[in-house]
Order: structure tokens, then C-alpha cells, then sequence
């Protein structure tokens, strides 16, 4: 299934896409959150489609993020080793762990204000895993998929001074402006998704940036949950972001975004995003 | 006003503290929540007082949080010169920031259990600020103070080997364990608080371990809460754990903590917290 969230800021309506019609969703979830993407929630959508009606004007709607805003974004870093040499760093030997805070999310067509006092807001494709069910201490890796509800495309945002330069070395400043995590188009369950060779790509004014895929993952999606899980609590409704690979700009081959740049991103068989950049 | 929050996690009762006695707010505020931490919530419930009912059996209840779960927990690190140096880093130039996840918070007096596979779960006391309007891109630090709700006690547990050993530098691994944030007893709201030189102190099994003030705070509360606003959105109900002091068992002076250990920690004016440590 592929489940999304339509409408302005704040009063999105879910919605299923079936056969490119958007159904509404509001008589079975009242969102796109931790009650909908559990196991049950999912039967529940899946039991609906025949009786479901379609949503009036739903191509005239904004596209919101897929699922509500999260408890918490969890970020692998430098998980393909191509990104990792680009970045100056040497592949992890365990995988390293960031958070972007939760009001980072936005649609996936929003505009992205470039933070005040920015020269180098750069973009991630990274595919982003959406937790269905709690998991903490899980025994091991073949665990993960019974928490996962499903997979969707996520740019990580980030300003590489805040990050790196002005930062102590922890991350987490330069992942956080406004707007710096759009999601979506729509989420994909994970029953229809194979997360172990999947085409992910950027561009920047239509120039390609990032062409890579999942299968050069260092830490692969089953890996990350049940890592992630001997040291936190994830929750329904979270999202893991699995780290992007090489061709953004921090490698110094391209130019860092400025106000007007339009950035597309895509994963086979989860959508595109486009952004124009704005200026806060 | 002293706001606390009584009851079984998930279902606590916001309270005033007033001489002595636990007077119900229920009637004037849903939860201690962005809406009753806002400037006009707490005109609200100042101007309640006298009609406020006392909370039956508050004495027997649990003391929660004093705060709803917030949607980010962002830290300061290293931000008193001598807890830099028993961590071997130098003072930072610029602040240093790391996120916990919102999930770690915990009533000030829950038994907090050690992770597994853990031999190194740590303590640091720290003031934590309440976020009580929405602040970005603040013109300067003297603006803080119209953002900021209250005080409390936060304890920063922290688990080093997660933290620094396997974390390939990144802290929050180490940071965002299941009840590694325990806040309260209360919260002090801003204007009877003078944040610049309060003392706060550790203990384990009634050993001191920390004791300074925070007037030694490298960067104070007010260029935090500005400093940060360049960055990210920090919204009502977030909370700011705003660094600790030297005492720490980062520093080898000091076993780190074991099952059944108690710590306490406290700060002039914002009361005391107590956990018995527990064994995930």
C-alpha cells in the first residue's frame, strides 16, 4: 500500500493511493500515525480499500510528509563508504548515530528556507524507514522487519558550517533549521518493498548529483533497527534516516545550494521530491 | 509558581505547588504543555490560584516530569570549563549541541534502569530551561527571556561507552536510553529564578560527586537560548539541558554506576531528585 498525507500544513488528510486514485482515509485512521502504521493499523487500511471513497480535488491538494511528525529522527551517518571518503572520513566500524529534531519535517515539494547566515546548505537523498512497532533490545537483525511499516524518501537537509565547522564536531546543529527533512511523497509498506537494491538519486537544477544504491549500504535497514534498538527505544511513527551517499556538495565538486536552486530527489519505486530553495 | 506533574506515567495530574499544598489544575490547563507553558497560559493559571482545589492524596502520588513529553531535548555539552578537562577537551569556542530523544524523559524519582551490555551509565546534573514561546533566529541574548517558561532538574545519564567508544564521535548513542532524562520534582517558572549562579550537586549513595554553580556555565542560559535560535525552531514545552559540572565518573575519580546505586541530584531553589538504579 501506499499511504500519504494530503492537505496545508497541519490539517493534512490521509489518504491511500490504489490504482492512482487517492482514497480517503479519515473513516478508518484518524492519521497517519503510531495507530495507523502498526501491524493492526496496516490490516485495518488493507481491510478498508473496497469501501473507501476517493478524495475529492486530492491533485489540487499540497502534498504533506507521510506521517506525522515523529517522536523522534534518527540519522545514520557516512553508511556508504563512497560518502564517507568524500566527507574526509574513514567507513565506520558501528554505525554512527545522529538526531535531527522533529520539527525538521516537511512536505516533500515545500520550500526550504537556506538558514539565515548559510554559505553551505548541502543535499541527502537517504531512503527513510518508518517504525511501525516499538522496539527495544531486539534479539537480532531478522527481528527489524516486524517493526517496520514501511520505507519512504527523505532528504536530509544539512549546513555543513553548523555541522562541522562550529559545532564541537556533533552534527546535530547543522541538521535541524526549519524545513530540513522533507518526507514523502508517500509511504510504502514494507510488504511491497525490497530495501536491498534501490536506485537513490539527486539533482540539482537538473544536473545529477547522487546516483547510487542501497545495496552499498555498509549497514543495511535490518541491521540499523535491531542496532538502534540495544541503545534506544524507537517508537511508532519514528523515522530512521540510512545515511546518503557520495555526490553532495561537502565533497567539493559541486557548488552548495542558494536561493532559487530547485533540488530533486528519488528512490525507485518511492517517488520524487522537488524543492525550490528560499531564503530565511 | 512551582508546576508539577503527579501520577501514574501517562495519566499525571498537573498541579501548582502553592505554600505547601498541591492545588489541581485541571480545571485551567489540559497538562503542563506548550499551551499552559506559553506566556498566556501562565498569566492563566497565576490568576487561578486562589480558586484552585487541592489535589486529595497528593502526598501518595508519583511525581512525574513537570513537563508533557517535549518535542526536542537538546543539550549543551562540555559547557563548564572543568567538566571539559576531566572529558580531555578543551572549552569550546562555540557551543556544543546534541539532542536526546524525547522518549529518555522520566519522573524525577523513577528507577532508572542501566542498558544492557552497559559497564559505563553515568550522571550529570544539570539546569534544565524550559521553553515556554517559540524562538528563531532571536535578535540577541537579552531577547531569551521572553521565551523562557521556567527551570528544573535534569539529570543527563549518560552511557560512555555507547557515548564515545562506539559511536564513531557522535554522543547521542549514548544519551537516549529509556528513562536516561529524569526532570523535576517541579518547575520554577522565570521570574523567580535567577539562573546565573545556582548551586547544583550530585550524589551517589550519599557521596558527593558534583558541586559548583551555575555561575561557571562557560555559556549562560540566556546566550544558549539566543544561540540556539540561529539554528533551530525551539518550540513551547522544549527543554534545554544546559551542561554539567566536573564530578562525573567520565573523569576516573569516580566508579560508574551499578544496579541499585542511588543517585541524587539537586539545584538551589528547583529541588531534588532521587533514582535507584535498576538493570535493563
Amino acid at each position: 500500500m501506499k499511504l500519504a498525507r494530503l492537505g496545508d500544513p497541519g490539517s493534512e488528510i490521509p489518504v491511500l493511493l490504489h490504482e492512482d486514485r487517492y482514497l480517503d482515509l479519515r473513516g478508518v485512521v484518524t492519521d497517519i500515525n503510531a495507530d495507523a502504521l502498526s501491524n493492526e493499523g496496516l490490516a485495518r487500511i488493507a481491510a478498508s480499500v473496497d469501501s473507501l471513497p476517493e478524495l475529492a480535488d486530492a491533485a489540487s491538494l499540497r502534498v504533506g510528509a507521510p506521517v506525522v511528525r515523529p517522536s523522534a529522527i534518527i540519522c545514520v551517518g557516512l553508511n556508504y563508504a563512497a560518502h564517507a571518503a568524500e566527507s574526509g572520513a574513514q567507513p565506520p566500524a558501528s554505525p554512527v548515530i545522529f538526531l535531527k529534531t522533529p520539527n525538521t519535517v516537511g512536505g516533500p515539494n515545500d520550500i526550504v528556507d537556506i538558514p539565515r547566515k548559510s554559505s553551505k546548505t548541502d543535499w541527502e537523498v537517504e531512503l527513510a524507514v518508518v517504525i511501525g512497532e516499538r522496539a527495544l533490545y531486539l534479539d537480532s537483525p531478522v527481528d527489524s522487519r516486524k517493526h517496520i511499516a514501511g520505507y519512504t524518501v527523505a532528504n536530509d537537509l544539512s549546513e555543513r558550517e553548523f555541522q562541522i565547522e562550529v559545532s564541537g564536531g556533533q552534527w546535530s546543529k547543522g541538521k535541524s533549521a526549519p524545513g530540513f527533512s522533507p518526507l514523502g511523497p508517500y509511504l510504502v509498506t514494507a510488504d511491497e518493498v525490497d530495501s536491498t537494491d534501490l536506485r537513490l538519486r539527486s539533482w540539482v537544477n537538473g544536473e545529477i548529483r547522487q546516483d547510487s544504491s542501497t545495496a552499498d549500504l555498509i549497514f543495511n535497514v535490518d541491521f540499523i533497527v535491531w542496532h538502534l534498538s540495544q541503545f534506544l527505544a524507537l517508537e511508532a511513527g519514528d523515522v530512521i534516516m540510512t545515511g546518503t551517499p557520495e555526490g553532495v556538495a561537502l565533497s567539493g565538486r559541486f557548488p552548495y545550494l542558494t536561493e532559487g536552486d530547485v533540488v530533486e530527489i528519488e528512490i525507485e519505486g518511492l517517488g520524487r521530491q522537488r524543492q525550490v530553495m528560499g531564503q530565511a
